[in-house]
């Protein structure tokens, strides 16, 4: 199935949309393309942060799992679910907003395997908070 | 530090209290053990779902996650971060309820690494839906 | 494919005498049942070492990885080839044997996640060195 | 400590031929730099194969590993060990050399995490094989 940028972009916002979840933390769809690209964002409140004033780990992997699954879905063309991923986190996030790039870096019959780095934005300042690696597979593979 | 049970719980709630995060999603910490050992539950409500009626997987990662960070604490007995960690997603989660229980494998001087499942509850019945795997890090080690 | 426990073992056998660099390392496979249990040893030399005198990670992850398939393909009656998996490396690996420990923990359609423990033993004494968790899928899923 | 580029890559091959697992298998050093930048190849032949003729997946991921603690130790510059890594094999490893290309991504004071890609060259054809993630911590901090 061959499409558009624009349609792309579109359903993907409209599928996060659907996401209860990511309407409660606020996430937002900044890029998506055929190719296998990404970039979601998640502006920083009181709400997402952990004791210390930085961002939630759970917050941080929420986004870097969704950016892993649309560039998996992107590449793909066909519904996809993240199978598995693993991620390290390098940095306090402390910031107002974060923002997870994913591409994925190889593309099979129903499995693509994507990577992601997120980033946290302060001012005009933005620095690598994590990195993560994972699985996106065909629904209903498993 | 030795820390008896009791006042070991009490900590771990009050330190979930203090996270804006886990309020949010409502996590309840139901056991933690000085020997490496946490049970925290989430009850699942439409708000932490995502566009099929699933658990979002964002949810399911904090839970790990958070899961793991209580145990490997709780057997370091020293102030810890999640430094990295792994999850697969094996089933859907569809129920009332998120059971996370982690417990610490191998304790270090500065790391702990822990494993962690996720089941999901509906009414009696109770299945696994994720198993996690990582490394909890004294704070300060980066 | 219902497969009777000695006729699997006996298989798990013919197929690790098949892999040539198994027969270099000296791989045994001393346990492989249907439910998805696999015990493999291997017998530490110095070829095996790095320059410190442990067993050199890649022999550590090449057992575990190894013991994750096997696992994998008992629980699941196909052919399979591990698809990812992650390692902890938490103890030097010092002694005269690794046993690699692995089981499924999750058996789907067309992939199953396994984890997996290695010990090295050192005379009666058993310790932990790594622990690992992977998927496993049936081959030709991608 | 500083180090240049020559004695880096001199002192990485020494230790490389000081790990007797290495030069079993035959790896080779082709580029380390200060930035944390590694290439290591391994020549494919027979006894590194598995039972359909790939490069076992025990291979793969030795070279992995590798590649990510000398990129690691590079970016340090102090001793370290692999502390933990996540691999997704993405492709049959089938050539005549493997080339794993590992860069460091982050520089703590005491853990470095780094990522890798592993190729297979067949003839002047070079495909990605597999991706891994790790950390690389400061020899001692566990």
């Amino acid at each position: 199935m061959k499409v558009d940028p624009v349609t792309l972009l579109m359903r993907g916002r409209e599928v996060l949309a659907e996401q209860p979840f990511s309407r409660l933390l606020g996430a937002e769809l900044r890029r998506l393309e055929p190719g296998g690209i990404c970039e979601l964002e998640l502006p920083l409140r009181t709400e997402l942060l952990q004791q210390h004033g930085f961002a939630h780990g759970g917050v941080v992997s929420y986004l870097a799992d969704n950016a892993l699954t649309y560039a998996g879905g992107a590449a793909a063309g066909f519904a996809v679910v993240t199978s598995e991923f693993k991620i390290n986190y390098v940095r306090p996030a402390i910031g107002e907003r974060l923002i997870a790039r994913a591409e994925a870096v190889s593309v099979g019959k129903s499995q693509i395997v994507c990577r992601c780095d997120v980033f946290v934005r302060s001012g005009a300042d933005e620095k690598l908070c994590a990195v993560a690696q994972g699985t996106i597979a065909r629904v209903g593979v498993d």
